[in-house]
């Protein structure tokens, strides 16, 4: 096992990570931002060192940094944790390069799962449910318009590097295609220096369902059963659970057993998701892998009992996984509610400011992944989540009621947070019912 | 189910029992004394009304004052947590006549059980392990003396009305049986208003393992297996956990259901804890049953998922278990650390005072009970338990290193607390092993 991690990471996955590793006895370094000195996970980690201003591309996102910070307190190995650099091959191979072990995929895995055609080249060889469309990347305007009559419209545009809804374009007729795919290549090529697209089937009304899966460096992949994302808000989720709740375990079953197929074959290791869009006759397509831990992966630890983090830091470290697939069991219902600091007032923008008071639900069933304290002011700098309020109880009725009482006695303030909007979707009878897709947030609220 | 309920507690409790109400639709009123207008109980219920001055026999110990509370509320029962009124089965019998159900016991269960002589001819009768001593209370010295001789000294003389450790005294030959005898039957008369002792062999290097039950008033009993207590200060429990890391399952099994026994021959319904001595050879001694909930009922509820305050509401309100014996299996291990307001440099001598600095351990399997937040005051003129910290993982090892971080991640202040102390407790090697007894604390603390 490793002596010491770095973590290049902030807020509640730094402190996430900072558990993992001081449960399994290894010491971590937290990096932080000149914004972020009065962060929790600061105070947390054994060791902490500044690796600049709070610009991320000086701090978060700057690898060469990172590597010193890390050469300095002498790790072995370094979390990315998610979103900046945890799924940025390169860094990855900077870290391999200077001895400093990757806690992530290999870097050929990471690629091949992270490139969107590349991935959906190996899903089709692997009879992972795809959705119909471009065998590879569009190579001309013409090649797109072929592909979209076959399959008929609407059809999306996709950046075959892309992520994150960058580089996504809906179609719904030839001149709408044309344009879109311009405006497509332009977004993708700015964003991810990789202009190449790609056309499926556009999924109306969907829901996410992802499927988590952990491999490790022996050739074992287990999966650990599916999540449900689909109460998003632009793009992004909002209210996460597991198991979903309109599956049956068959279908579950054959969904997660096609998604370890998929993680196997690329010969990975570590965590993975891998997100699917389900339509209204329940039939799958493949999404994109994401090849870190993700923001939602309490849920999972919920209902399986299984730590992810430790476990992507013991893979890391070289150790087998230490249960098979048949030791996963589903107990219960987990939901997940990503509390922002939002206001309300200004259409859910995302706000900074001081935390002055503060009480977080706590009892039975009741988890909270937070990086926030009274005293503490949220920098304007990053992502806008203050704290993951996650619940578990024996059936999903219960688990409503138990978040809806979390959200009751969660006090937080003056700053504005996304609180009350969680409180009125608990209450919500198409949510009850889970009668949902990925853009019912967007009708409810009118925008 | 009731609509609205009282709480006649404060702390940590009423907040537990404010969660269960509020999971089961139920309103919540508050009661608060003085001292206590802005504790966190008093915010989360659904009303608050304040019932006197902070002595606790003005306020929180006050029978009329409640009932008048309860009456202006206009609600259908009162729970009474744990300490206060919780075993006075006059406030029982008082609420039921104004037509306000007392959720726990029937009041003649919760006199036999509560009256250790009864209680114990009980046990014999049906075949629960006690200790050898006098069938009944003791007449006089020389009945006392015959007692002594026949079991052999040490001997331990107690109260029949007695808890709490009031009204005892360990003799080791006559001479101190003679003068204990007087002791022991001055304080019990009184602490209690009833002067009757008994006389039972003394158990040194003693455990404290405790068997949960839950009875409904339909006559079905289920036990929801045991907690080791053993880690105590003082006679105060520091440290509980479930399931008991030295029986094994059979011999739980044996202790567990005798238990059951116990229980259902009282006629008794909601919660109830049936207390043990056991010695160097795992033999078992009945000691006393507590007709309540208990502070350390969370780690029960951790390996079972059975949420015993919810059940004690809904056993109140006539309904049946939904559960059977067979239906309660134990899932991993769980640990109960008391944080409580005191300074080791004044020989942990209870503390009150601001608590500015919070932050509270979160992540997986963690759990915290407690009512105190940043910008609270803790008053002097209550128990000094600040919070309850409790993990579950799959195996006590893990257990103890989960909650060893969760200890290190735990700030508060200016105010002195015992988390040093158990931060300590977890590297003990004696209590690794589990190799300790009730006065383990005492020895190693030198006190």
């Amino acid at each position: 096992m490793f002596s010491r991690i770095l973590i290049a990471n902030r807020g509640e996955i730094a402190i996430r990570i900072i558990r993992a590793a001081r449960e399994l006895g290894v010491e971590s370094v937290a990096i932080y931002s000149e914004a972020d000195a009065n962060s929790m996970h600061v105070k947390l980690a054994d060791r902490a060192i500044c690796v600049g201003p709070p610009a991320a591309t000086e701090s978060y996102l700057n690898i060469p940094r990172i590597i010193a910070a890390a050469e300095i307190a002498n790790v072995d190995a370094i979390h990315p944790g998610y979103g900046f650099l945890a799924e940025n091959s390169h860094f990855a191979e900077v870290c391999r390069s200077c001895n400093i072990e990757f806690i992530g995929p290999p870097v050929d895995a990471m690629e091949t799962l992270g490139n969107k055609v590349k991935c959906k080249q190996l899903a089709v060889k692997n009879k992972v449910p795809t959705s119909p469309g471009s065998k590879g990347k569009i190579e001309d305007e013409e090649a797109a318009l072929k592909v979209a009559r076959e399959i008929g419209y609407p059809v999306m545009i996709k950046a075959s590097a892309g992520g994150g809804g960058r580089g996504m374009r809906v179609a719904n007729n030839d001149i709408s295609l044309r344009a879109g795919l311009k405006a497509a290549q332009a977004e993708a090529q700015a964003a991810f220096g990789d202009g190449s697209v790609y056309v499926e089937k556009f999924i109306d009304r969907a829901r996410h369902v992802e499927v988590q899966v952990l491999g490790d460096s022996h050739g074992n992949v287990v999966h650990l059963w599916e999540r449900d994302c689909t109460m998003q808000r632009r793009k992004q989720k909002l209210i996460e659970e597991a198991p979903c709740p309109v599956l049956t375990r068959d279908a579950a079953d054959k969904l997660c057993k096609s998604a370890a197929r998929l993680v196997a074959a690329a010969g990975y290791y570590s965590a993975a998701t891998v997100e699917f869009l389900m339509d209204s006759k329940n039939d799958m397509y493949l999404m994109e892998v994401n090849t870190r831990v993700q923001v939602e992966h309490p849920v999972t630890e919920m209902i399986t009992g299984v730590d992810i983090v430790k476990e992507q830091i013991r893979i890391a470290a070289g150790e087998k996984l230490s249960f098979t697939q048949k030791d996963i069991k589903i107990k219960g219902h987990a939901i997940e509610a990503r509390i922002n600091a939002e206001d309300p007032d200004r259409n859910f923008a995302p706000c900074a400011g001081p935390i002055d008071e503060l009480y977080l639900p706590g009892g039975l069933g009741v988890r909270v992944d937070t990086h926030v304290y009274a005293g503490y002011r949220v920098p304007p700098n990053y992502d806008s989540m203050i704290a993951k309020l996650i619940v578990h109880a024996d059936d999903r009725n219960t688990a409503i009621s138990r978040l809806s009482r979390s959200l009751a006695e969660f006090k937080v303030g003056p700053i504005a947070t996304t609180v009350g909007l969680h409180s009125r979707l608990m209450k919500n009878g198409n949510f009850r019912k889970s009668d949902i897709d990925i853009n019912f947030v967007e009708r409810l609220l009118g925008l």
